[in-house]
C-alpha cells in the first residue's frame, strides 16, 4: 500500500512543546501542515510561521476538511474541549499525542481514531532530531493505522504498534527516567549551590551515568554507598541534610529501594 | 616550579573501581607505576599487569620507599586498616581518594597528607576518558598540594583545590546526580519489564534530560506531570504503581519535591 503524505492535509491542534517539534521535523521532510491551532496567539503564530502555514486560535475557525488532525493539548484540555474539537470532523482521522490517554478517549462519533506518540522530552527552545525517537501508533483500524504508521516513519525510523495500556506503562517509566531524573539533577544543583559549586562538576558524572545506561542494566549499573549499603556514609549523608527533612525522606527512601532491589 | 613525575615513585593501594581506571590513565601518560595492593589477588595481578608493574596481597609487602600513596579503599577499610596501611610510611605523602572523609583522616604521625579525589563513577569494565574528570585535591602543606595537582594535571584538564566540607558536599550532590539517578533508570526498567518492554524505548529520552541539563539549570528544564501539578495524571500513575507501595511512595515524594522547588 503506498500512501502520499502529500494528499492528506494535516493539521495540528496544539502549539507546545511537543506540537512545535513534530510539525517542524514533517515540515523539514516536506509534509505540508494546513492549519495551526492554539488558544495561545504567541504560540500559534511562530509555529504558523516556522512552518510556513496559517493559524486560528478559536477552535470554532479550524478548517474542517483536513484528512489528519494531530491534537497535542494537555490532557485535562483535551477532554474538556472534546466537544468543540470534534465539531464537523466525523470523517476526518483524529490522532492525539499523549501518552496516558487511551484510544477510546475518542468519543464513538469519530469513526477513524488514532494515538501518535513520540516517546520524548520536549521544548520549544531545543529543537530535537526525531530520527530516533521511538513514536507508538495506535488506531481502531488497519487503515489509519497505516496511514500514521506512514507518517511517522517520514520523520522516525523507530516506530511501533502499541496498546493504550502499554503506552500508559511507557509514561509512567518515563516520568521515572525523565522528569525524575531532571530532579535529581536539581536536588544536587540545589546542593552544590549551598556551597557556592557550580552544577557544571556534576556534568562528566550524569553523563556517565546515561552512557553506562547504553551498555549495562541500570539495575546491574549501580554503584554508591546504598548499593554496598554502607551504613556509615548513608548516616554521614543523612546528618548533613539534617535541615532539608524532604531532602532526607528522598534519600532514606530511594536508599532503601536502591538496597532492595 | 617544575616537578618531575618520573622522580616520584607511586605505589596504588587498592585496585577497585576508581584505582583500575586512575592507575591505568596514569600509565597512558607515561607515568611509572611501582605497586599495586590489593587484598583481592584477581584484582592486584589484573591492574598490575595492565599497568606493568608488581603487586602485593599483603599490606606488610608494600614498599615502603615510594614518595606518593594513593590509598583507595572502602571508607570503612582505610579506617580499619590505617595503622597497617601507614606502618613505615612516615616520610611519604599519603593521598586518599574518599569523597567523605576528611584531609585528617590521616593520624598526626603522617606529615604529608593528602586528598586526591576525581569526580566520577567508575567501573573496571568501562574505561573512561579522564581529560575532562574533575579532580579536586587537598593538602595540608603546599608542597604536596603542587605535586597533587601536577599528578592530576598529567591527566585532566580539570584540577581544582577543594576542603574536606565542600568535598563531602559534593559527595552527597554526586549520590543524587549519579546513583539515585541511576535509580530512577532502574525502576524505569522494572515498569517496562512488567509489560515486556526494552529498556531500550527510554534511552533517547534520558540522553535528551542528560544534554539538557548542559544547557538549562536542571530545575528550569523540568516538565512533566509533577511541575504543573497535574493531578489527574499523577492519580492515575500512583493506581497504576498500586501494587508496588514503595515505588508509589517514591513517586508521591518525588513529585511534591517536584512540584515544591
Amino acid at each position: 500500500m503506498s500512501i502520499n503524505m502529500e494528499e492528506n492535509k494535516i493539521v495540528f491542534i496544539g502549539a507546545g512543546n511537543l506540537a512545535t517539534n513534530l510539525a517542524k521535523a514533517f515540515y523539514d521532510k516536506h509534509i505540508k501542515i494546513s492549519q495551526i491551532y492554539s488558544r495561545t496567539e504567541d504560540s500559534a503564530r511562530s509555529l504558523a510561521e516556522a512552518v510556513k502555514t496559517d493559524y486560528t486560535t478559536t477552535l470554532e475557525d479550524v478548517i474542517n476538511d483536513a484528512d489528519i488532525y494531530i491534537v497535542s493539548l494537555k490532557d485535562d484540555a483535551l477532554i474538556d474541549l472534546m466537544p468543540r474539537i470534534i465539531a464537523g470532523k466525523e470523517n476526518a482521522l483524529m490522532a492525539h499525542t499523549s501518552g496516558s490517554l487511551p484510544l477510546d478517549i475518542w468519543p464513538d462519533s469519530i469513526k477513524r481514531k488514532g494515538v501518535f506518540y513520540p516517546l520524548q522530552t520536549f521544548s520549544k527552545q531545543r529543537i530535537v532530531d526525531f530520527r530516533n525517537i521511538h513514536t507508538f501508533i495506535e488506531s481502531n483500524n488497519s487503515a489509519d493505522y497505516l496511514l500514521l504508521e506512514k507518517l511517522a516513519s517520514s520523520v522516525t525510523n523507530e516506530v511501533s504498534e502499541l496498546s493504550s495500556e502499554k503506552r500508559r506503562q511507557i509514561h509512567l517509566a518515563a516520568v521515572f527516567a525523565c522528569n525524575f531524573t531532571n530532579h535529581m539533577y536539581a536536588l544536587a544543583e540545589k546542593l552544590l549551590k549551598q556551597y557556592d559549586m557550580p552544577f557544571s562538576y556534576m556534568l562528566p558524572l550524569i553523563e556517565e551515568t546515561e552512557k553506562k545506561a547504553h551498555v549495562l542494566s541500570p539495575r546491574e549499573a549501580q554503584t554508591g554507598p546504598a548499593v554496598r549499603y554502607d551504613e556509615k556514609v548513608i548516616n554521614k549523608h543523612l546528618e548533613l541534610l539534617s535541615n532539608e527533612p524532604e531532602m532526607q525522606e528522598i534519600y532514606q527512601l530511594i536508599s532503601k529501594s536502591i538496597h532492595k532491589l
